[in-house]
């Protein structure tokens, strides 16, 4: 086990319906010798990749993505969620509808602070089936930017998100990839990591209750 | 002029009605190596305060006072904002009235992560009329929590949320006070800041139309 399944362990609380609780190190209390722990190790996953900009999404990801910039020494945008869309100034708008909440969300970053020239490191506490982070991607490419890469801290891997991400051909490295839960024991069981970029797998059929669409408005 | 006045003069733009957008380095583009400074002058100004535990609010605050946590090897807890309650598990719920954008809000943070040992830093990126951050020192006290200070990036002289907040007692350091601006010209006018604990102003009626009411929901 690495530092952050070791934590999980130690502090994770696993709920009935698949819910995993970091609330007292990851995101609402933060442990920041943790995240910077995080950080370095997203650094050494992404060394080979010439990272100028690291994106996340409000608000969790914030506090993981401001520490990890310290170890690639570049700028933080945080993308804004909103249930309605009020354009002041040039906006990317990702529109994400989600099946599972039942509910359309946009995805929203100023213009000015992502462009051609960027090269993004996306980051973000948690990915399931994946719906804001495919937003975040679409900005991403709307502005003619590159995503590099994708950090995760904690990939729920019975859900498709990180499926669908890889075989879109993106580097996501999840520090934690989740493949159980038992609420009744508490266990918890982790997919073994090879050191190294992660490879795509094999397709598969998406499950139904877990995709989500997403689109960009202009 | 400071480190952080002076990034504000040059990237700051000055909008009409009061508005101060520093959205390229601050609050949706973050410039990572100035929250370190200025993490860096809230541990100078809050050196002598046995703080423990650093709380702000999402989401602008959570990356300065991620970055500033670092100074003080303390953990992060960020207060969630909802226009509605959902009291999963035990919640200390500050209710915040804003006369000026005429809403209520409740501010929130799990029980389990304050408690009467802890000596708490607030921090967040803008004072104004000082709503939402009333109810993070509400919170803290219904902790039985100690306030041991406040820590503000930018915070606007001509709003009443200083003068009151200075008035109750606490010590508040903000690291740019704005006095005045105009949008015509750009120009953006700072408090002279002597080095070292503010002192309470002496009180003044407060301006009807910025206050704000706040009470705490048990």
């Amino acid at each position: 086990m690495n530092f952050l399944e070791e934590r999980i362990v130690k502090d994770g609380v696993v709920k009935e319906g698949n819910v995993l609780k970091v609330d007292s190190f990851l995101n609402h209390q933060m442990d920041i010798g943790l995240l910077d722990q995080m950080g370095a190790e997203f650094k050494r996953r992404f060394a080979d990749k010439p990272i100028n900009k690291i994106l996340t999404i409000e608000a969790s990801g914030i506090g993981i993505a401001c520490v990890a910039a310290q170890h690639f020494h570049v700028p933080v945008v945080f993308a804004k969620k909103s249930q309605s869309i009020n354009l002041d100034g040039e906006m990317y708008v990702a529109e994400v509808e989600s099946f599972t909440h039942k509910c359309i969300n946009h995805v929203i970053v100023a213009q000015k602070f992502l462009g051609p020239e960027d090269h993004v490191l996306i980051i973000d506490d948690f990915l399931a089936n994946g719906c804001a982070l495919q937003g975040l991607i679409q900005i991403v490419q709307s502005a003619g930017a590159v995503v590099e890469g994708i950090g995760i801290a904690i990939e729920k891997g019975f859900q498709s998100g990180g499926r669908m991400i890889r075989n879109l051909g993106f580097q996501l490295e999840s520090l934690a990839i989740v493949d159980g839960m038992n609420a009744e024991t508490g266990e918890i069981q982790f997919r073994e990591q090879k050191k190294g970029p992660a490879k795509a797998e094999p397709k598969e059929a998406a499950d139904e209750e877990s995709i989500c669409r997403s689109s960009t408005l202009d």
